[in-house]
């Protein structure tokens, strides 16, 4: 079956875009001899590069499995070389991987050997079930940012109060709990933000406020009923939450009924930590679960990737899923780049954004990440194998590429087990007549982040002061000595404003990514002796105290704000 | 003097844009011993890179004179190799130039030391005479095109037929004949396109259609007045005009009065070609001028600049001023990177949009770049140097940097000379009665385009045959065997249909600058034998034999088209 045309969702601006009419004399350009004096290419030649090398790690040097084998500490550090030579000659456009490409202009789709190889990733190891016919398309973006502001400039009219009428204003379904730029991105075009109500997973579908009875009980006066709904389905930000297989297969059920697009941003997609589900806080250890293949078809011929859960793309019949992949969290976030799969139709709008706009990517990076994809080198040049400079080594490729994610999620989930195993044993505070929890939170099913829900009513201060105040103040002494530690307040994820006054300042978000891991048990273990501390407070000049110290920080007395300004300042200081 | 505030020009998207809410706890960040929680960064350990090197030619291989100096013919292909290592610790945020911050999240002011080597650039060697206080800031893009689209993002309002008032339409002042992504990044916004008369040089103040005459007698009945000036002012594309210094002055003068915004997107900004100047089309050879120093206060430093015509940005007593710079046509277009420079109160608007958007471009190209201006090679690791790894080495740094841009500008002039020489000499035919000109040009001032205008209406058939029709037999005659040269008709470059109707179509315009330089001369030449041969033909049947000819072509029989679609079939019969 085929895609479903959705073309009734583009935004006006989508539909006055027209394709760059520089570009329709490339198809002259590939005739034999013909010279060229269209375009504005500058002369090859004149590029000032030569070579462009790197070192890679060994993909395994991450697994735990690797290293409980016995493998050298030091693994890690064996890195491959791997060589991007000035210009390769190939039939195939997968091993076109040069300078020679990378540095000149492309066309919007991006790299054609990156593209090649994310796109026999997507088809053979990632997504082999896209329901619909001939499949997805890709389009390749410079992260996640990047990806989700032109998916919004393709899909949402800017709507003005007084100048537009109520009912065409535009609405974005999200969670109760939300990544804040995804909501930031879209201010300009005055959406509505539509919370739907959650549970540890994410999105609910059905109950008062969940996604059914807000799309069925829809309210014209508020304006339009959403057409597209915004969701991190593996390792939810803040939450940690992580869809199921089932869950996902209700939400799109609803959503193809009431025509509601699903952009599925999915950062942490490897990053899934299914013993988590069955622990309760109360738990001590961790057992590690039976995990199944999660697959109803085609096996990806990777264990590892079998085990997570499908994405929304692989149950989507009508072509409703824009799906965004970013390089940022499995290889790293300067690279800005990553990609977007969707429908043929709903990629043609988006290349036509990325050409008027950020055309691509570097190519320097676009060829770096299609070498580790391709698992190429061709730093030895072959003159025999007919002008086929490319030569096999044994380099990462997709077999290595699932090893290193694959890495990377036991990893990250080393580091979630310390740091909820300190949290769920810590997490009392035992006074005169009673043992109190300071805190509650679900252990993280996927992602990067603890989503803490700080038990402040239990507060022997929370009669006699605002909550918010002294929410405040544990967060602030958590920043000070002997403490020094910083987290995201949990109000700044509320998708509006009351659920942040009524619910979200409760919490706090901790990312257990990026501390070095050498202070991650003494820096957790710190948190929980704050709230031990904060709880001793008894009198409001305690809290008013904190407070004030917030001033001094704020100041900057001894902080850097590390905001363009400063940048600005520092650049100025060093000459 | 300080900038003016003109935040009045900003846009309702713009204006509704706020910061980040996750960057406001970057000042904890620098703080010692501060265990950090926040953000979602992921760990740098498992950033799977060690090192990045590239070679890089040196700065001087391009120079004419280094050439006559007898230096040897492979002196191009001498490449320093050049070392980004995983860590840099240096005090000095310029000297910093490593793997760690270029792998990471950053701000949308970009690379801090890139950021620090092109703020120097810009304060000492490039704009060291930016009138107002305390100066222009620099915001880091993805090359021009995405510069421009985030400075319409600022400046420009969406507007619509029937909803919004004709008078709040905003309008874009453009010379007739301009470059078409300029006008096609607006067309969502439906803008109005104000064309204003031009000379060789550029864009008119005064007279019928001139600036003055535009902006003095301005019917609001068409809309706003326009609030922005788009103009390329040295090798303006298509026509290769530079706008003199005193015309500068004077279209700043104009722009001030109606207070319009200048942006001055200026990728050929080294390639000026004063002799042209002199040069009428009857001209057969080429005489190096005495070129004089055009700066009035300060020098640069360098003898090449100083002879370059300053900046818009050099008159920018308002803070008006909006520039863009690109790495694209210095370096390479696959490098996707360049810079605005403008006003603090326009740039913290860009930052804005940064921010929310591309955040900034790849680390790794700026990080390649931050290098070759730096000068700095840190290959070497001396731990003796009290832990700045730094060690300084001969490479680019900005004297390089100029020579580089110099020896680019000498090349191109070569091109361009041997092209024009060669038009020049053969654009006449003789016919039984008289020496008619087939077409007619100016010399190139700046740029990388030859603008030419067929004398269409002195060709035998233009009394019987649409001249348009005749202009598109020329140029599919000029694709076919035994010329095979493409070049971009002249109508794609009209600022409107009627411009396009009534002059436009009549030019083609022709890029020197890509074209291998082996092929150049005779290439050339192809070009004036065609216009010879298509001067023979006095039959309508000759026309139509060639127009016919074109849709075979169309249909692909010995084509590519080089689209996505393209790139997809290819990937697929790749695997």
């Amino acid at each position: 079956m085929e895609s479903q045309d959705l073309s009734h969702h583009f935004s006006k601006a989508a539909r006055s875009r027209v394709p760059n009419v520089m570009k329709e004399y490339y198809r002259f350009l590939r005739v034999p001899e013909m010279g060229s004096f269209a375009g504005g290419s500058p002369c090859p030649d004149y590029f000032p590069f030569d070579t462009l090398e790197f070192s890679v790690v060994h993909p395994e040097s991450l697994s735990v499995k690797t290293q409980a084998n016995g493998s050298t500490p030091h693994a890690q550090v064996i890195a491959n070389k791997v060589s991007i030579q000035r210009s390769v000659q190939s039939s195939h456009v997968s091993q076109q991987i040069d300078l020679d490409t990378a540095l000149q202009y492309g066309i919007a789709s991006g790299n054609p050997a990156l593209y090649a190889w994310l796109h026999k990733l997507l088809r053979t190891v990632r997504h082999p079930d896209v329901p619909y016919t001939p499949g997805p398309k890709i389009i390749i973006c410079g992260g996640s940012a990047d990806g989700l502001s032109k998916i919004y400039d393709v899909f949402f009219d800017p709507w003005e109060e007084g100048v537009h009428k109520l009912e065409d204003r535009q609405g974005l379904l999200v969670e109760e709990f939300v990544y804040p730029p995804a909501l930031a991105q879209l201010k300009p075009k005055a959406a509505n933000i539509v919370p739907v109500k959650m549970d540890s997973e994410g999105l609910l579908v059905d109950g008062p406020g969940g996604l059914l009875d807000v799309l069925e009980n829809w309210n014209l006066k508020k304006g339009k009923r959403p057409h597209m709904f915004y969701s991190v389905p593996t390792g939810q930000n803040p939450t940690s939450g992580v869809l199921s297989y089932q869950r996902r297969k209700q939400i799109y059920e609803v959503c193809s009924k009431f025509d509601v697009l699903i952009v599925e941003d999915d950062p942490y997609w490897n990053l899934y930590y299914p013993s988590s589900t069955s622990r309760s806080a109360q738990d001590g250890e961790h057992a590690i679960d039976k995990i199944v293949s999660q697959r109803e078809k085609t096996s990806t011929g990777y264990k590892f990737l079998d085990e997570l859960i499908p994405s929304f793309l692989e149950i989507d019949t009508d072509g409703r899923v824009i799906r965004i992949d970013t390089f940022s969290k499995t290889i790293a976030p300067g690279c800005r780049l990553g990609y977007i799969t969707a429908q043929p139709g709903i990629c043609e709008q988006l290349f036509r954004v990325t050409d008027a706009t950020t055309q691509q990517p570097s190519g320097f990076v676009q060829a770096i990440i299609a070498k580790i994809l391709s698992g190429l080198n061709s730093s030895v040049e072959n003159p025999e194998t007919n002008g086929d400079k490319c030569q096999q080594s044994a380099l990462w490729g997709f077999d290595g590429w699932v090893h290193w994610v694959e890495g990377l999620r036991d990893k990250y989930q080393q580091r979630m087990i310390t740091m909820a195993t300190i949290f769920e044993q810590n997490r009392h505070i035992i006074t005169e007549s009673d043992t109190v929890p300071m805190f509650h939170f679900s252990w993280p099913r996927g992602g990067m982040f603890i989503w803490v829900k700080i038990n402040i009513f239990a507060h022997s201060l929370a009669s006699s002061i605002d909550t918010k105040r002294l929410m405040l103040a544990l967060w602030i002494l958590c920043t000070q000595i002997p403490y020094r530690i910083i987290m995201n307040p949990g109000k700044d994820f509320a998708a509006n404003a009351q659920i942040r006054d009524e619910n979200a300042y409760q919490y706090l978000r901790f990312c257990f990514a990026a501390v070095d891991e050498k202070i991650l048990v003494s820096k957790s273990k710190a948190f929980t002796e704050a709230c031990k501390a904060f709880w001793k407070f008894n009198r409001k000049e305690d809290i008013d105290r904190i407070l004030e110290e917030e001033d001094k920080l704020s100041r900057g007395s001894n902080g850097e704000v590390q905001t363009a300004d400063d940048v600005e300042r520092m650049v100025l200081e060093d000459w």
